[in-house]
């Protein structure tokens, strides 16, 4: 991984002045890359800088950026497959372009007036399961004695998601149906999910990768991957309850997985990087071919916040219902690549491997309803005297994630927005 | 489904003269789709005419074939997204030109002067799981009990498969290395698998689909399938016994998959589509959004042979080591579409879904070792005087498929083969 360079410097400020303000998600430190549509244009690769977008297309025709040719396309999967000093190269070329003493150029576009898509061309979705919290809580609930299977401290546990249905920020998400069974029912119904969940995760999009029947080395792991984003893995718990075994979730989380469309560069990462949180006296080392760097962590916060019609019509922000660390998960970034590739699997740029939700100790730091309200067990309180258990029509779930750590500047991820229409 | 026309008449010859010899995979009536590659021309999609490939991209453009544009492509995918009637009208427009009275073409290309590709980018692959012997089978094994789940016989169990590493017929595959644990032992180990199998099964690649949020009667859902080809689902079952708890089934799979080349049309498969196997007395009905056509399956013979690096240097052919009908199939393809988009997920042209392994009822149609040679326990004896529990070194597996019945021409899927190199 490469070292902290001047971009990382906490007195840097753009001469786009809202990138300066105190809490933007979006100062120059950050540099998100992402694809934007306006109403006439085609999708257009650009990068966050406070409430603007610098328009990475017309940087490149009116010669202010001199490549590489990647930044003009439709997604960002080109420029995911460039080399990681290549995209590093990237970063300080547009750090130069933004900062407070450079030339101001014409080539914003307000954030507001555009829409995002997701930003890349994502050939497969993996899905992890990296908390050990969360996967101690739900495990709990159906094996009381034993909740994490023998192999979840020796490898990370994943299983293949479906591309086709993740979605961008924004877009509505319709209440699923399918086969339910009610215990020592005689038949399973079809019918709407009334255990309707979201899972906060974070997303990493992948870089170069590898060509089938080569393994990747967890030392360079890091290399292969280009950033990160915020990843709602809805979920239907009553679908999933029956139809999980032998083969895992399917239609319980394919109906939709809403993004964040901001793909914050591990570049901009850098200064985050921590240890995990220390494992267990009696936790095994990690097999050789897992044992990664010792800050191989990263220290995102994540947020999850709830919004009723309710909240809603009278006027009240959405509440925030839990904040978790991913220095709480229990394998890094590089452990899920290099265990992904382990078996020669080819990864290619644009998959996104998604960390399983991120839960911490604390019950409010827990990830998912399932595990915040019991399994519906305990309802949470809202702010409007209601109370949910899993999410009704017309709720919204906005997760938001951010860096913070004493003498760098805050980065934040956006936010991944998503609300439950009817069936 | 649109009914049988003159391209299935048995009388139909081609002037093709290869494609009229008796047990030809590829007669006139068959005329599967695939994209092949000679050394100096860019991928083209061509049609399988006896030993011949008919070249579509000449076809269209010395304008003996009058669209539609998709056949231009490098993959099928825009083909595919056509709708089922403009698909059925390529068929007539080129059955028409290879027919024996119509006028010779010199847009052919020997199949054994070029390379295939697989046929379309997948987007998603999806495998299910829809033999009920097979799945008895595995089950009793773990759980000797209640081999099937309580879920089994209400719904096409199914799982996310890798999309990357799906190769086609001929390209050989590396034994994958992994953790494995063996019982009671106090870690488990990684390195190469010992218990390395195949899975006989048939693919789907779907057509047009549907947009998010929308499902797929079962009525129409036979619209969607473009057409069949062969998959080998390459298992590491050493791997797959410690990973697959609870999210499923990943590395043991997602090291390779092969497919074969030609997308045997729904189109050609018209007249042995048939009624599946009766279900037993005391198997419920399906749920009515499942209720399909009584003639939802098709009448496939599914193949495997093997041979050893043994029997390869003293001549001896491959040995059949079993047969099996997808009639014998739990659930059909219509079934497994509707099933898949019954939770609002969208299906898009080139989406490949898998049948999960075809087995019957008797031993000798078990399409894996974990079946054929009872996880181990009973090797199949091979006509070198060898013996196999699992796949070694230098094996190949080859998988053939054919659709045979009185008063039709005889339709084959070609082969799918596959051979284990090293780790």
């Amino acid at each position: 991984m490469s070292a902290l360079d001047w971009t990382h410097d906490p007195a840097l400020r753009s001469w786009v002045e809202s990138a300066n303000a105190a809490g933007s998600d979006f100062p120059i430190q950050n540099l998100p890359l992402g694809v934007f549509r306006s109403r006439t244009a085609r999708p257009t690769i650009g990068v966050a800088i406070g409430d603007q977008i610098l328009d990475l297309r017309a940087c490149i025709e009116a010669r202010d950026l001199h490549g590489p040719e990647a930044c003009r396309g439709e997604t960002l999967n080109a420029l995911m497959a460039l080399p990681a000093g290549e995209r590093r190269a990237l970063r300080l070329a547009i750090a130069a372009l933004l900062r407070a003493d450079a030339r101001r150029l014409e080539w914003l576009v307000p954030q507001s007036a555009v829409e995002m898509d997701v930003p890349a061309r994502i050939g497969d979705y993996t899905d992890f399961y990296a908390s050990v919290h969360h996967a101690t809580r739900v495990g709990r609930r159906l094996r009381p004695e034993s909740p994490l299977f023998p192999n979840y401290k020796w490898l990370p546990v994943a299983y293949h998601g479906r591309a086709s249905s993740i979605v961008v920020s924004g877009t509505p998400v319709r209440r699923p149906s399918g086969q339910t069974h009610a215990d020592g029912a005689p038949a399973p119904l079809f019918g709407p999910s009334r255990r309707l969940d979201y899972e906060a995760e974070i997303g990493f999009f992948l870089g170069p990768g590898g060509p089938l029947g080569a393994s990747i080395p967890v030392g360079s792991a890091d290399a292969h991957i280009v950033g990160a984003c915020l990843v709602n893995d809805w979920s239907a718990r009553d679908l999933q309850k029956w139809e999980y075994q032998p083969l895992g979730p399917f239609l319980a989380k394919s109906f939709a997985t809403t993004i964040s469309p901001w793909v914050v560069t591990m570049e901009a990462l850098l200064p985050f990087r921590a240890p995990l949180s220390p494992r267990g006296p009696d936790d095994p080392a990690p097999l050789p071919y897992l044992a990664g760097a010792p800050d191989g962590g990263l220290g995102i916060t994540v947020e999850v916040y709830l919004e009723t019609p309710a909240m809603r019509d009278r006027g009240m922000p959405p509440v925030r219902v839990s904040t978790a660390s991913f220095l709480d998960m229990y394998w890094t970034p590089a452990q899920m690549v290099t265990h992904h590739a382990s078996n020669g699997c080819n990864l290619r740029p644009g998959d996104l491997l998604a960390s399983g939700t991120v839960s911490g100790p604390a019950e409010e730091s827990a990830g998912c309803l399932l595990e915040r309200a019991s399994a519906g067990e305990e309802p949470i309180a809202l702010p409007s005297g209601e109370r949910r258990a899993f999410l009704e029509d017309g709720d919204t779930v906005v997760m938001r994630a951010f860096c913070a750590r004493e003498g760098f500047t805050r980065i934040g991820f956006g936010e991944c927005r998503g609300s439950v229409v009817g069936p």
